[in-house]
């Protein structure tokens, strides 16, 4: 569709970037490293002042910021406050393409594309997958869904914010199942990160010293991921590497371990709970991912 | 200390391994692999099928094993296992060295020193932090200490089951605690991991096209550790890039719809309850490690 003098997705597009918050701000610094015009806004004046140093425009009113640009991304705390910006100026919206940064949950990431379908907005659903320092790198992945031309015609332009831009489909909730099903286990992970902290230091081993260690863990859990996967997806769980019993009794030393020296325990009880449950429901044999039978039970009926 | 003649650090170092589960069948076809005589032994019999088609021999009793190679592996459930098979042995097992790669807290290695000392024995406790199949590659980590010199003479031959052996020092729980440390982190993110594939699932993503993208969450999580390292360190929790009221929003946000679906929630409830008494003790602009503050405090006194 991009025509010779087409500067919709090049280096001339000019962006606009509503929420100047740390990923706000990140945004619109790797949009300016790439060369785009760029022009910013924040609820809470005063947060430009860096971005203006490297080129930015800095708007007075949402409005304004969005008159400036026909690419405009939005990222703020939550769809409650990306409402409170855009609902104002979905008028000014309209023929534009609006991708929406913001985490929240798929129903109200699909309530949104139904507000900007019905002010003719172009809108596109995104989650943004690593932290600030990784905005603009090639590894920096930002998963998107929802009006498809929208995101062809400024695909160039958005992989300014990270290299690994897939499109998960036209579904405006697709981004955000993938978004809270990898935060899920994002903040498991850590938790998980804190409480070996807080165990190392109990016993007198440098944060320091400790850290380094981690990396193998991490390095693990993607084939480990990808076992998990090709079990599901056989329907049964092979437990003759790793059976659920051996892992309950390695959770159960850590728990020892972290009660003995006064630590808080209650994340790590809880998995302790669901392996106990899936040992109980006969699982022994499986391999950790059988818990997912639990998972999969509301904890309230549990 | 090696000498010409001296096998104790080659491949014609012979060995013995107790035990035959998973890790314990992995850790005896690492040592064939590498040309050791390997002889073997387990509780029940008939693991050792395999094992012997590659060329190890199997004992009739764990006395008969250990009489058959200076250097005795030890990786059975956990140390009330490993006693129950030592015990009975301990003389036998004096003058060699002994290297327990069964999990269990550090007292219980400590107290496993105690032992094998009366008994003239020298012993090195280990970890291991990958799974079975990475056993034998020069990315697989077993973490030692203990007896130094007994891991300096046999250094080469342990590097059979893992390329990175770091010795941690001579306190013999010290291997223990780093391995404890990085459990809680493993089955924090392995709980994680298994919500991610649930919610996934309830929304129709097949587990193989959910898979992968644990790969970025994972690669993350290094640097976020080291930063968190740095916090400690320095004593103060730089909030300014990733802020807990933030993150507890997503935490919030994943909760909400993990809910709606009919998912169990209690590993990433207690998250959401530690990150919640993070921000009313004050900490809402500080990153996710301050949450080590209620990590520190035990779970019955919160
Ligand atoms: N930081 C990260 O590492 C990271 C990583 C991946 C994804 N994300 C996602 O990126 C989004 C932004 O995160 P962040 O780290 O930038 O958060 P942040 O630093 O806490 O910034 C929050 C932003 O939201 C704005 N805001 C909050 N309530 C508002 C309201 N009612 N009306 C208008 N604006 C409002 C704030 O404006 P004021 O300045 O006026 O308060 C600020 O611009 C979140 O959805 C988060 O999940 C962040
Ligand atoms: N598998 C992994 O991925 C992995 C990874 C890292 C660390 N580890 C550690 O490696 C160790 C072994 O794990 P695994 O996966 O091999 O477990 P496993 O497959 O469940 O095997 C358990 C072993 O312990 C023996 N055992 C249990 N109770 C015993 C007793 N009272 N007396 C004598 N032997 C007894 C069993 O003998 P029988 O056959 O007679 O029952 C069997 O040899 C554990 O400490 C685990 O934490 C495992």
């Amino acid at each position: 569709m991009n025509t010779p003098n087409d500067t919709r997705n090049d280096a001339r597009t000019p962006v606009t970037v509503l929420g100047l918050g740390a990923m706000g701000r990140a945004l619109a610094a790797a949009f300016l490293r790439a060369g785009h015009p760029t022009t910013v806004w924040n609820r809470t004046p005063g947060r430009a002042g860096e971005l203006v140093a490297q080129g930015a425009t800095a708007a007075g009113t949402a409005a304004e910021a969005v008159a400036a640009a026909p690419l405009v991304i939005v990222c703020v705390l939550d769809y409650d406050a990306a409402h409170a910006i855009l609902e104002p100026i979905g008028a000014r919206l309209s023929g534009r393409v609006l991708v929406n940064l913001t985490s929240d949950t798929p129903e109200r990431a699909r309530a949104a594309a139904t507000w900007a379908a019905g002010h003719g907005i172009d809108y596109l659903d995104g989650s943004i997958m690593v932290p600030t320092p990784v905005i603009g790198k090639p590894e920096a992945m930002v998963l998107y869904s929802g009006a498809r031309e929208a995101f062809e015609t400024y695909e160039t332009t958005l992989k300014a914010l990270g290299g690994r831009a897939p499109f998960l489909g036209e579904d405006h909730g697709t981004a955000a199942v993938y978004d809270l099903s990898l935060l899920g286990f994002f903040f498991s992970a850590m938790a998980g990160l804190v409480h070996g902290f807080a165990l190392a230091e109990a016993e007198g081993v440098a944060a320091k010293d400790f850290a380094p260690f981690t990396g193998t863990i991490a390095g693990i859990l993607p084939p480990i991921a990808a076992g998990m996967a090709e079990d599901l997806e056989r329907g049964a769980y092979s437990g003759d590497q790793d059976n659920i019993v051996m892992e309950a009794t390695g959770i159960a030393h850590v728990l020892e371990a972290a009660r003995h020296r006064g630590l808080n325990t209650e994340v790590l009880d809880a998995v302790k709970a669901l392996a106990d449950r899936t040992i109980a429901a006969g699982h022994g044999n499986a391999g950790f991912i059988s818990v997912i039978e639990e998972m999969r039970r509301s904890s309230t009926s549990a």
